[in-house]
């Protein structure tokens, strides 16, 4: 299996499912006000930059994650797919969200269909991470091997975190939207992609293709 | 002809025909009871799910597939496109069954639009095939002949099960659903994809670009 | 300019516009008599497989034609962007048409709109062709010179049949659609692209990467 | 983290938002008389021919932009998700202004829109090229240091006309897109693309992968 075909893929499925997403956001329904229609409309904006964020981030992790593989095998394949699944999907459930809070109904069961996509998510990534870590199946020599047990545990802790965030949407919906912002912005420091970097200087193979290059002293430090 | 710009043309009309499928979910009627309008839509859902399993393997599919062919002619190129025309078709029938379905109108006529839509599918894959292998046409010297009329004999047999499913969308359109997601399953397991392994240990050209990297004796079994 | 990007840039809109076509296809509008309602749809299924064929026919011209290039320069991205936004605009001429057709009404004019859109992409591909090869400006060195007139003639024969074709529009609907698909499988003979491969015959460079692999002679006749 | 890839990433979402665009061109509401239903839509169409081609003139930029840059690090790549986000979701502005138009209703507010939509999109512009020339951060060794400053003004100059625009907008929709149009064309001129050429002449890197093949003395003013 070619891997940088599949990445290719994986890719023009995240550029398509995040371009989409401008559909979800709520036509207004007359002309006649139209400030006001629109204004009215901002939660359905707020649904669609959540959204953005979120398959952006998460691209970039994708992108990180898999320079992490030294082949992909058929499994790995389907549970890929399983995870572009989940993110073509992401739409759906950001255009209901939207809608429902900016007609002010249904807002709960929005947001517990929010929810539980992104929770089926971070289970599909989960599943991926493990079934391409254990005993190390997939993944490059220069990945190191201390490094391999922590990104296991922020997988399981991110499926954990994402499974009680169902809680809060019953709660509250913009509070769901609010969170699963944070927790984009949570992966977006990227955690797993920057162990490498620390592994590199321990020695690893310079050559790595996905390796951010080495910063300057200077660097400020990475703000979203 | 260039080879990889049309994988890579066909690679972009399967990420794009696989991430459109998202807008054929039906959309809610009303948001006064969100919760009983989402779960009445489950078969949109069903049908999202195994139309986008269905383009997903066939991805892969037509990437190994492509792989067993040294060039690529013009008649092969219209065969493709014919091909693809048959994919990027799949989200009309599929948006047809998910509504026919939470409707309970018209479910037999979109489940049989649905398998001849599948049936025309089959077909194309076989034709593409018959041309490309005919006398070796197309194919990679590494490609062992041996495997040639297994293969043409499982296609052929995948075109009559795929027109044998039209009959089954006359009985009830649930099991044609789950008549197309169980076929789908059968071809992820790449019957045609796993030969030239096999060619390969007696001896054909390693660096064949799109074949597997070798497993490991503990592999485990290819799943979905 | 990097040549390959803008390759990909285009070869991606081609695709998307291509795969875009199937939400031209008109939603039935009922389903108690879905049978029905599917059959009277046909000429929205006919006029997406006319435009799904035009689109795919021109990209593969499209990637012969830049073949031919040595460089891009600012002016022809500029009419490149002009020939690719003739092409993502197909999806509504081809809506509009589709749906006329199955209520027979507006039908002159649907076909008149599709007509002329296919006429000012026609001659978006002469005004390309012209920039690129008056005076060889951005010709390579295999094209032979012989062929250059040629082509020329050709593109300049096709932009007046593209205009004629308006007539045609207003005379009949379906004669119109016709004449689309015949012009099409005209140019799927691709008569500029064939003739590099005479020039190579004749000793240009064998390495030019675009042009095809020799043919066997026991190739078939080009047929779509 | 890999430029080519995210170059590619963001090639891909230009590509599928410039094509999403025909989506935003309004259906006409009856087909009695058709040629008057279109003829009425043209604010429509002219509005999906200028976001065209702000969005190709913008890819090319991009093109030329990052040609500039060494490498890419994680602030940038923020910096250019946020670029993204005021490109895919063009269509949303495009597709109302072009309905208010039509219809002679919210006019105003829906030209202030599209106004304050460029005027985020030219702060992103400005933010990634401040972010990555601030003492010379991500810029390559080949760019010229005396074009850093020039560059800077005009990516500043650029942001103020296009917040100056939005005051355009609450005079008349029109003139709001006649002058959108005219900045685009403007950017089409590309001046920062054109700077590193003069560098080269100075003695940049001639390797270098994005700039474009030396012109031919007789090569014709840029036009678009």
């Amino acid at each position: 299996m070619n891997k940088s075909r599949i990445e290719a893929f994986s890719d023009g499925v995240f550029a398509i499912a995040i371009t989409l997403l401008v559909l979800t956001i709520a036509q207004p329904a007359g002309y006649g006000n139209l400030g006001h229609e629109l204004a009215k409309r901002w939660p359905s904006l707020a649904a669609f930059v959540v959204s953005f964020a979120i398959i952006g981030i998460m691209w970039l992790n994708h992108h990180s994650l898999f320079g992490h593989f030294q082949r992909i095998d058929r499994p790995l394949f389907y549970l890929n797919l399983l995870l572009l699944l989940t993110i073509t999907f992401l739409p759906y459930p950001t255009g209901v969200l939207g809608e429902a809070l900016h007609r002010r109904q249904g807002t709960q069961t929005a947001a517990v269909l929010y929810a539980v996509a992104m929770a089926v998510n971070a289970w599909a990534w989960s599943a991926l991470w493990l079934y391409a870590s254990h005993r190390r199946r997939l993944l490059a020599a220069s990945f190191p091997e201390e490094e391999r047990a922590l990104a296991t545990l922020m997988f399981t802790i991110g499926a954990v975190f994402y499974t009680l965030a169902i809680g809060v949407a019953f709660l509250n919906a913009y509070a769901l939207l609010a969170l699963q912002a944070a927790l984009a912005l949570y992966y977006a420091l990227d955690p797993v992609g920057r162990r490498p970097r620390r592994g590199k200087r321990r020695g690893a193979t310079p050559e790595l293709p996905v390796t951010e290059a080495p910063k300057s002293p200077g660097d400020p430090a990475v703000t979203s």
